[in-house]
This record gives C-alpha cells, structure tokens and sequence, in this order.
C-alpha cells in the first residue's frame, strides 16, 4: 500500500517490525529517528554503528540540558532570559572497524546487503550489513543494539564481524566520544556557541575494556559520566589497547580472521548524571551499572528486554485489519511510547522523546493531553512518572505564577527542567490552559488506576494549586458571568483572546474537580490551606463559566468574537504557503477565521459531556472548513471527532495522517525526532476514534464503530487493575475482561456488566451525513479502502 | 515657584531664557538635553566645551544611523530582523583649555561662577565660568554657541578667555574627534559592539584653521564628513598648529595673557552626509559650508539667527499669565519644536528630536498626531518637510504592506530612514493606526495652509495609500458592518484588539477624505489608478464602520469587549510598581481595564464629531478612573479633553504634567532626550485645551476658558496665510487679525467673521460638574493656584 505523495517507502510493512530494506542516505537523518531506541532515561538515535554518515549524532540523557541565552528585541517584564536546550552528550554507539587498511564506509566499496529492524518485540534495531571494500576485501557485519527497559542506566551492542572471501586483518576500535561536531547550530550565533562543544573534560580513566568519561556541562553546570565495558570473542592472537584523551575512550581490538571467523564484541554502555552528586560517585554509579550489566550478560538483557515488551503488549497491543499501514504503524507508535516514557522516571516526557533535538527537547502541553491518556490505559506506572515530575516542579511553577502576578501555579509553556523557556509569550506563556491539560491528566489517570496514593501524595496538590490559578486568572464580570480574557488556547493563529470555549471548559473541569478532591482529602485539602470558602469559590466560579455561543450562525465560536472575523482567504493562498505561518505575520493569521490546530474541536473531544450531540456535529463541520492543521497536533483530534459525529471515513483519512507522520515523514521534519504525540494519535484515533472510548468516573463508555477501509480493531486496555479487549466489527462489538474484577461498560449508551463471559453487542446503524469540506487543498489524504473490505 | 516633588530647581523661571544659575554635576545628562541646540539637521547636545564631565556626549546628523542586529527569542515571519540606530558624531563642539600647567576641568579647582543661559529668542547658548586652577589661576571663560537655522550646515561658538588676576600661559586645543567614548552601550552585546565606534576614518585634511574629517559608518555606509575654521584674536605672539589623525582634527591656539586680556576664538562648524556622494564631493560641501559661514562672520550669524526667530515668534508666541513655569515651558516648548523641525528638510522629526539617543533616534507617531499641529499653524513648512519625508518613504510602505499580505502603504511603527524597526509586533507593527495618523496631519496640513501643491504632490498619494491599507486591514461581517480586528490602538497596555475605537473613527476619516480628496483631484487621482469603483468602496466602509458602544454602562469600550474586562487593581498596586511595564507581564495589562495613554480620549479629542457632549463627559469620567499616564503621550491629551468637558483645574494640572516634563526632569529620562511630543503639550493644551481651538475644513473653531490658575492666555497662530492673535481672560476672549484676509472662526459655536478689528466676546458661564478621580496615586500633581489670580 503506497500513497501517492510518497513515492518509495523506505520501510516495509510488517506488523511487529519497521525493516529497511536497503540504506537510504538520503533518508539517514529520517531512519536514525525511526530507529532511535530509549528508555525514557537514555536516548540512541539509530546512527550507524561507525558514526559515519550520520543526519545528526544523537545520545541524549532526559533532563541533561545547557542552557543558552534567550534574545529579545524589546526587553519587556516576565520574559524568560534564558532557555535549556537538550544536547547530545558522550556517544557510547561507536564501533569503527577498520578491514585490512579500509575504514568500513559504506560511502565507499561496495554495499550487497543492508538491512535495518527495529523489532517491536524484541526491543532491538538489527544490521545486517554485507559490504566488499575498495580494496576488494568482503565482509558481514551484524549488528544488535538495545537500550534496556529493566536497567535504566544500561546500552548494550553485540557486534560481529565475518570475514567472507579472503582472510584479513580487522581491527574494531569502540569508543566513548564527547563533544561530538554537529551540523549546523542555527542562526544565532551566541547559541550556536553554547552549544558547539558544550561537556568540559572532568575525568577520563580506564583500563582493559572498561573507561570511563566524566564531563561537565558548561553553563548548566550538569555532571555527566559515561562507561563502557567490553567482551570479546575471536580467534586469536587478539591485541586489545585502551586508551583515554579528555573528550574520548578508545577500546581496540585487532585480530586476524580467516573466512568463517568472527570476531565478536559485546559492549556495554552505562550513563549516569546529575546537578548534584560529585565526579567519584557518579564515576561509581556507572561502573557499577556496568557491572550489573556484565553480570546479566548479553543474551539475558535480550531476554528481560522481551520480556518487559510482552507484559506491555498484553495490556496494550492493537490490532487493525484491512489497514496493514495503520496496524504497524500504531504498534510503532505505542513502541515509541513506551520507549519515552518507560523509564523517565519523574522526570518529564519531551514532544521528541529522546529520539531528536527538535523543539530543544522541550515538553509540553501535548504529553498530557495526548500522550499520557494512551499511557494511563496501558502502562500507568509511566503516566504516575509524568506527573510526579509535574509535581516536583510546582515550587518553580509557584514561583513563575507570582512573577507573573498569580496565585497558584503557572506550568511553563515549555521546558525541560521546570522553568519557563518560551521566547514569545502570546504562542506561550498565555497558553495557560496547559494548567487545566495537567490538572485534566491527573483526573484521567486517577480514573484509570483508581490510585488514590497517587491521589493523595500528588494529584490534589496539582489540582489545587492550578485551580488556584484560573480562580485568579478569571473574574466576575458585572452580570455575574465568569471570563477568562486574554489568554491563548491550543490553536496557535489565534492568541490572546477572551473566552477560548477550549480553555473555559477545561477551567470549568478543573475548578470543579480541585474542589471535589479537596473533599475526598479534607486532611491533606487543609494542610494546602485550602479553606470551604476557597473551595465553593471553585465551584462558583465553574458553575458561572461563560461558554460563547453565536447564536446567528449556530456554533460556538472558538473564542469570544471570533466568528465575527474575517475568513482567512483559503482559494487565494498557494499551495506552497503552508504552512501559513512561514508565509504570514502572525498579525493576520490572529485577526482571521483560520485554524492551526483543532481547538474548539479538541473541547468537543474532551469536554464532550458539554455539547449536544447536534451542537457537535454543527461545531465540527464549520470548524473543518476553517482548520488546515499546519501542527501536527491536529489531525488525531479531528479523527476522533470525525468518527463521533459520524464521518468515519474521513476519520480514517486523519488517523492514517496521524498515525504515518513520521514513517511517511510527511512533514519533513522526522529528522528532528518523532512525533511522539502524533503518535499517540494513533492510539487515540483507534481506541477513541473508532472505539468511541471515553473514560470518567470510574466508568468506560464505548461507541464503537468501524470506517470502510477496516474490518476489524481489536484493542486491549488497562482499567482499575483490569486488562480488556474490546474487538469490533462492521457490525458488533465483543468487549472481553481478560483479567480483574466484573466492570460496568456503556456499549452506545447502553450499560452492560461484563465479568467473566465476553460480551457481544451489535453496533446501531449510523444515519448519514453529507462530509464536511477543509480549506481548499488541505483536505487529508483519501484513504484507499481495500476492496476486499468495503461494505456493500 | 517650586514643586513638592522637586525640591530645588535646576533652571530659574524666566518668561524667555532658561538660565541654570549654578553648574549641577548631578544633572549634567538632563542639562545636556534642556540645552541642545539644533535646527532640525545637526543638533548639538550642549555638553561642556572642554567634553569632560559629560552625561552623554552627542552631536546628530538627522537620519545618519548605524544598522544593528534585532534578536527575537522565535523567529517569525514578517519580523524585522535588524534596526536602525542614531549615533555620536564628529563632536566639533571640543574646546579644551590649558591655563598654565592645568587643564580647565571644572571637576578640579574652584568653581567661582557658572551659568548657562538658553535664549529663546537669540538662540544661543551662552556660558559664563569663573573659576580658580587647583595652582591658583584665576580665569573668565565665556562662550556662545549657535546652530545656525539660516545656514543648515552650520555651527558656530564664540569662546573667550580672560586671565582675571595674574598673567597666564593659555592654550586653547579646538578639536574634531570621531568615535568618542561613550557610557554603556545596553545589553546586547552584539548591538553595544556596533555602536561603540561606529565610524571608520576616510580621510583626515586640513591646514591653518581649516580642518576635515571624513568617515563612513561600518555597517549601515553613510558618509560623513565635518569641517571645522577659526578666526582667532589674541595679544602676540599667539602661535597656532592644526594636526589631524583618523578620529581627531586639533586646531591649538597658545598664548600669554596678562589680567584684562582676552583670547578670543570663533570656531565655525559644518556637517555634511550622504548615503551616495563621494568623499571629495562631500569634503568640499562641507569646506563651502565653512566658507559661507566665515563669509558671513560671527555677528552676521547671530544677527540672522534673532531674525530668524522674531519672525517664527511672531506667528507662534504664547503668553500665560498665572503660572510664570507653564509661561517659561511653553515657549522653551515651542523653541525646541522649532528646533526639532525647521531646518530637517525631508527628513524624520524624531521623538526626541536631536537632543539624545533615547528610543533610538527613532520617529514615531507622536510627531504626526501631537507636534505637526503645532508646527502647522506656528511654522507650516516644517509640517509640509516631514510630511513629504513619509512621502519619499512611500515605496518602503508599500514594501512592508506587501510583506504583511496588505495593499496600500504601511508605514513603520518606528524607524528613521522608513525601514519597520520594531521588535515587538504586538505594540508596533499592530498599531497600524500610525497611518490614519499620518492621513490626519495630512489634513490638518492642508486645512492649516490651504497648500494645494502639496495636496496634490504630497497629500493625496499618502491619503489614497493609506485609504486601501484600511479597506484592505477590515471587512465587512455578515451584517454588513465594518471591522477592523486584530489590531493595537495608542493605549499600549492593551494590544491586538478588535475594533479600536480610536482606530475604527481616524480609519474612517481616513477613507472618506482620501475619497473626497481623489474626487477634488481626479487626473492625479487617475494616475494613481483610484477608479470610482475604489473611492466608492473607501466610502462605504466609511459609512459601515463599527464604533462600539457599551449600552450597560453608557460608554464607548476602548476596543469591542474592553468594558468586559476586570479592572486592573489599582488599590493593590504600590506606587514604586510604576510604570506598571517594568513591573508587570503585558499579559495582565492587556487583558485587564488599565490604559496607559489617552486612548478612547484621543478619539474625543481629534475625533470629537462622532461623539455627542453627554458622551465625551462620561467617556472622559469613566477613562479618568483607569488611565495611569505611563506614557508621557497621555497627559496633554487629558488636558485637552478635560478642558472640553468642564474639568478646567484638572486640565491644568494636566498641562503642567506635558509642560514641565523636561525642565522638571519630572519622568527622570531627560537625559535620554527631551520628549517633543511632551513639549508639543504644552501649546496643545493652552490652545486646543483652555482656547478650545479646533481646525478643520477650513474652519477654526475656540471654545476658550481658563482655569482658576490662569488670568490671561494669548496665543498667536498662522492660518491660510493670516496670523491671528487670540487674548482670553476670564470672561472674554478677544479675537485679532493680525495679517491676511477676513476669516469666519466660532466662538462657542457663534460665527463671527473678524477682520480690521479685534473682536471681544463673552465667554458663556460653565455648569460645574464633579471632578473624575483617577486611579490611586495617579491623580497628577495639583496645580498650586496663585493666590492673586484666584478667582474670588
């Protein structure tokens, strides 16, 4: 299955693996995103074992940032001056290998066979590489990378080299490289400087096969060590030296090896860091990792690795027939997921994962709002992680909230550690309603897990502090109405406005909800100094929230005022001026009916409960006209709704958009690291799309329904200590309790209680509507329907 | 007359000199500003005349600039990604002193004597210094400066010394020094670097007296060039040498001097500049420059210059009796007016004029909406000259309009050659309203004069430009109503709004006379391609236009919703947190009731036609409440308004605030530069305020009445060619022709046609209504009223 805007996959279709077929260098930067492999602590861009080529060079730390000064035309109060931006630290991937006199290149000689898989199974990126140098010496190179999901700290490549003709000297020199030379820098230059070279030497020891590097960052003032340990398998007489220089660790191997002969390395990789811990500890906590590690050994750390993905993929695996794209591509993403989350440990989940540097390895918004609900329903324990690390970050959050003249907590737009590190405050500072996304998460995970420790400990002081928040961002107005003015919601071309429906709604969730959970914890609501009177101010305010409506046209207006904008003119604008925001000032694309990314329409999806079911289908088709989704936010959202309101095609048309983002790299930005949220938007497209999932209080309602391209989903989930399999159908639904305790579920708003037998429920026929038209030119993709599938 | 807040002052009042009785080391940067001397095309801050102490260095070439980088923490489309900045030139104004072994520095030895004394009507800068060197040596040292606004070139000081009790080796060092010294240069260390010598030598001449620096400005490529000539008078022998370097010419004059004799030296200045002449075109403008002046000699020079302004005078003097400090301001005011704008010729009028470096020499404006008024009807041709440099700019506006997706011209927010360099979109670029105001001093212009030529020329392309830039920045909404959304009014605390009430009536002034203005003209109207179609169009958005109004209360919102908002909270507020910019994010400003500068009040100001007098009364009550005067544009705008409406006193205090701004250093910035706008104040106020004088359609119309603290206001004015003379006392105002034809004016709306004879009418008694209170602690500080003015 090819799409017509990309001509050549560069990977096969396979249910549980992403193959590359043959190396495409012209996609490099592409593949070493795709086949970057993290634990949510440690990030390995798939770069080639050799270095060389490489896009760009990527090992990444979660939270190991530098800092780099943020510029300002005009200087104005309350802008950060400064911003933390990930960086690559010492790469542990490097195995160079030189055959007789010939460096293995594959720019030169010749490549027979080169094949990559990323096994979504066995947590492992797999090369096999058959190549004849200049010189015309032939030879196999194989290849296992993983990145260990059981020991946090833990990389570990297993590398063999065949000779296959003709016997000869291979010398494999594995290294520990810091400060490695980076493409490009960006424009500014003061940033570029920061970070060209950015680690300073503190340590470099070793012996035998073991080394250690210990780096500081510059400014940032971060430690960071990095080890390897090393077996070696080979015919002898087998020489090895090591050797250190400040920014490298060199551990060589030369050997003679006749055809048949391998020669085998093991290495082991350990990275540890901290703000705080000194040179000799941190040194010792990765050559103990490393020897937890040698302990377990190889083939074991394979075993714990599938393992851990089995148990994931009993509470998580999807499976999609009739779309074989769609099917890889949405156990790619919850790979991927997993992968970012896994092992982060309260510490944050970025947009990239630690697959890229794009967006300066930042998180934001999206992480809660997309990314933590597929986790909450199937690997909670990393959704719990996410928001600990919020948690943690409320003293900064408290203290950026009294800057800007607030009380309780203003989460940071983006970041990496906690502060604020927008640069243009109306696309990020007044995007509050990341404060309602996080306290919304909190909610959803609390529904999903029923973890009131987690409750307790975290959720209601995250509840409470940014409720505290929208009670002072908003005010009375002299009717008595509640307003929120002047803040920016998810759509990015429209900012600052008055009464986002998105923001007011979710405002309104997390008012009431602070207030209910400070009941349910009157000890701990007390201890946060939450009085009766500040609490019926919450409910107060909720219960007065103005939500716009127009009554003229019949939907409601994004914000206040909004559609009485003009709209943006959609058939006099090429094709190649989209994104818009390229080719416009953000003056024009604020004053004008256009959309960036789904807004109002995200509300229909996640305060559904406060629109009519007509209201929503109005709201979804008038806003489809405006939204042109230059984020890559966007499409998931409208692949939920889409399927809610009964455009199920078009719902398929914006998951497929979603879901192949990065292996069809449709944005052309997969080399800056996946889209983890997008990613996600497979999973929500799926499971909310066409499962019509939606969870609250302690509840599941299902509204299932399949477009014409699919004939079969089948999902699994995690609920409350339970795990579930709800099958569909074109004309029923099979919902199944796997394991845990009988549950109340609503099939098309009917309740069933499903204990140990599965429950088979047919699906209501859906009344046709006529499909709403997009901006022109930015309708989504046609799906090609199978034939072997379509209805009929 | 002393105020509370100022607890002495540095200037002694005197209906026409500033005097400054003794030298304030403290106050030398505000000093240096008061008395600059300029005409508008060179202006010489009026540093010492030996250049050490100093506050600021400064002589300025109009629009010679330097171009610097402008950083933006997120690129966006549309941006500006560099600025223009004004710089230090050639400083011509260097006479150092040596009296026997001991340079004269006033910082060292005994100060007997110092005072400076700025004429008005002479406009000079006179000095005298009596002082005592650390060895005992007693001298007089007496100098006079000009900037001559009959030779625009030209510079001229008159510097004499006396010995005054024993014979004393003198030497006298006239220099010209490039690139000098000068304090911090800001933050950005990219823009600090490019300003700290900007100037790159080409040449360095000059033999006898008559010396010459040439240099070019590294980034931006202008060149310059300085002369300087001397005439020397001494007791023999007198040597003198001339030696020059890259950055220095020094011209050294030595001699003996017994006690009752003088060294006398007249140093001749001339400045050229030209982003295209060659350096010996302009070495030998400025060598011919000096010829002239020398041919003209010193007391021709001064002779012309007293001339020259007994004839500006004449149409322009304004005579208060009551308050002998508004007095002084008001004609120190009109003076620096004069001086900002008689001789720029084609170029900018800068918002300091050439009195400093504050907001970097740029123009914005403030110069069309408060000081071309004045000019129009005091010294027409400098209103005509600035207004035909925005039309030279024309194709740069068209330029930016285009970038921004606009037709028509969009002239910048700021600049000096006509380049946007703003940085901060949301109150620069967004404030489109720039271009109504440009279309406004357009015609009050040609209502002031009647200059058909210009119309034609000037006027009409600038009103047919930015006539389609507002039918093109609104729409029509679906009932046929025209909006102007998404933009920034004058008030800069609140940005990017829908239907500014003050932008919405200028725009459609704007449309509607650009359409009556191409019909008076329709061949021009023709070759700038306005077809009937077009100006029907401009009408009819005219007549469509949205002017909010909220009914609940009774008073127009500054912008739609602006009413809805909370108020800021101005009890809470503490009075150190003013200005509230440097103390709060723009987010809280522009999302709450809180206004910097008149805003809705400029409206009923310079847009008093569409509001009736019951609205302008509450509006002004209701704006009063909420208005913090942060910016030093506000307060003249509120004597104004206030005066209308009956708040007599309160206008005078008003008035004292713009009036007294610089002479009481009362913002503590006049350092920086004096605020012309500020200045332009003090006539707006008297006229437009107590003489209720308002021109239009060939029509002036006074509405005169004073408050308590004023016995007697005269005012003199140009119109069509006539000078009039207006005398208001407390219960009559007596108009007088003075020159030209008989003219109709309306005296609190009674026409009366005045010609041979000065007319006397009685000024109709006035309902007293309560006084507006303001927010806390911002009410301005009350104006002591004169006990004998005091009306009984």
């Amino acid at each position: 299955m090819t799409r017509a805007d990309v001509p050549e996959p560069t990977y096969l279709v396979d249910p549980w693996c992403v193959r590359e077929p043959e190396l495409r260098i012209d996609r490099l930067a592409q593949s070493e995103s795709v086949f970057t492999l993290s634990n949510g602590h440690l990030g390995l861009r798939g770069n080639l074992d050799e270095g060389e080529p490489n896009g760009l060079p990527g090992t990444y730390l979660n939270s190991l940032y530098e800092q780099r000064p943020l510029p300002h035309a005009e200087a104005a109060y309350g802008n950060p001056e400064s911003s933390q931006t990930v960086i690559n630290v010492t790469n542990g991937k490097l195995i160079r290998l030189l055959v007789d006199d010939e460096p293995f290149d594959v720019r030169y000689g010749r490549l027979h066979r080169h094949e990559r898989v990323l096994d979504l199974r066995a947590g492992t990126l797999v090369r096999e590489v058959e190549w004849t140098s200049p010189a015309g010496q032939k030879i196999r190179v194989t290849s296992t990378r993983l990145v260990s999901l059981t020991q946090r700290a833990i990389a570990a490549i297993c590398y063999e080299v065949e000779v296959l003709d003709a016997p000869a000297r291979v010398v494999a020199q594995s290294e520990l490289v810091a400060n490695e030379d980076l493409p490009d820098g960006g424009k500014d230059p003061r940033a570029a400087a920061v970070l060209a070279a950015p680690l300073a030497s503190e340590e470099h020891v070793g012996s035998g096969g073991k080394q250690v590097l210990v780096h500081r960052t510059k400014v940032s003032g971060l430690r960071l060590a990095a080890g390897m340990a090393h077996e070696v398998a080979g015919p002898d007489p087998l020489k090895t030296e090591a050797e250190s220089v400040p920014d490298i660790a060199r551990f060589t191997v030369a050997t003679r090896l006749e055809p048949g002969e391998k020669l085998r390395i093991v290495k082991y990789l350990a990275y540890g860091w901290s703000s705080q811990r000194s040179r000799p500890a941190l040194h010792d906590q990765v050559v103990a990792a490393l020897a937890a590690a040698e302990q377990t050994g190889w083939d074991d750390l394979l075993a714990e690795q599938r393992e851990f993905l089995e148990e994931f993929w009993r509470g998580a695996d999807v499976e999609v027939d009739g779309d074989a794209e769609i099917q890889q591509a949405v156990r790619f993403a919850l790979f991927h997921i997993l992968q970012a989350g896994a092992r982060a440990e309260r510490r944050m989940i970025p947009a990239k994962g630690l697959t890229g540097t794009g967006y300066d390895g930042h998180t934001f918004w999206d992480t809660e709002t997309f990314v933590l609900p597929v986790l909450a329903h199937t690997y909670p324990d990393a959704a719990r992680d996410a928001l600990a690390w919020r948690h943690m970050t409320l003293p900064l959050a408290r203290e950026r909230a009294a800057q800007l003249g607030l009380t309780g907590a203003a989460f940071p737009w983006r970041t990496i550690r906690g502060q604020e590190c927008s640069g243009y405050w109306p696309a990020g500072t007044a995007a509050f309603h990341i404060n309602a996304d996080i306290a919304d998460a909190v909610l959803r995970y609390v529904d999903a897990t029923d973890d009131v420790e987690f409750e307790r400990e975290i959720g209601l002081e995250l509840m409470v502090e940014t409720a505290r928040l929208w009670r002072c961002l908003g005010h009375h107005d002299v009717e008595g109405v509640f307003r929120i003015d002047g803040v920016t919601g998810p759509d990015e071309y429209t900012a600052v406005v008055d009464n986002n429906v998105y923001t007011n709604l979710m405002a309104r969730r997390n008012l009431q909800e602070a207030a209910s959970m400070a009941m349910r914890h009157p000890d701990l609501a007390d201890l946060l100094g939450v009085t009766p009177e500040e609490a019926a101010s919450w409910r107060d305010a909720a219960a007065a929230m103005l939500v716009p409506y127009d009554e003229r046209i019949g939907v409601h207006p994004q914000s206040e005022g909004f559609t009485n904008h003009a709209r943006w003119d959609f058939a006099g604008t090429k094709a190649d001026h989209y994104p818009l925001l390229l080719n416009f000032p953000y003056f024009d694309l604020y004053r004008k009916q256009v959309v960036k990314q789904a807004d109002l329409v995200l509300a229909l999806h996640l305060c559904g409960e406060a629109f009519t079911a007509e209201q929503k289908a109005r709201d979804f088709d008038y806003y489809e006209g405006l939204t042109v989704r230059d984020s890559s936010l966007s499409a998931q959202t409208q692949a939920v709704v889409a399927a809610e309101v009964g455009h199920l095609d078009l719902a398929h048309d914006y998951l497929a958009e979603t879901a192949l983002l990065d292996l069809h790299d449709l944005n052309h930005n997969t080399r800056d690291g996946l889209h983890i949220a997008s990613m996600a938007g497979a999973w929500n497209g799926l499971v909310a799309g066409f499962g019509g999932m939606r969870a609250a209080e302690g509840r599941l309602r299902f509204a299932p329904r399949l477009p014409n391209g699919l004939s079969r989903l089948a999902f699994r989930l995690r609920y409350r200590g339970r795990r579930l399999k709800v099958t569909i159908t074109a004309g029923s639904a099979v919902y199944d309790l796997r394991e845990g305790n009988p549950i109340k579920l609503l099939h098309h708003g009917r309740e069933i209680t499903l204990a140990d037998e599965p429950a088979e429920l047919a699906i209501p026929p859906l009344d046709p509507r006529p499909a709403p038209s997009q901006p022109e030119g930015r309708a989504p993709t046609p799906r090609r329907v199978d034939p072997r599938h379509q209805d009929g």
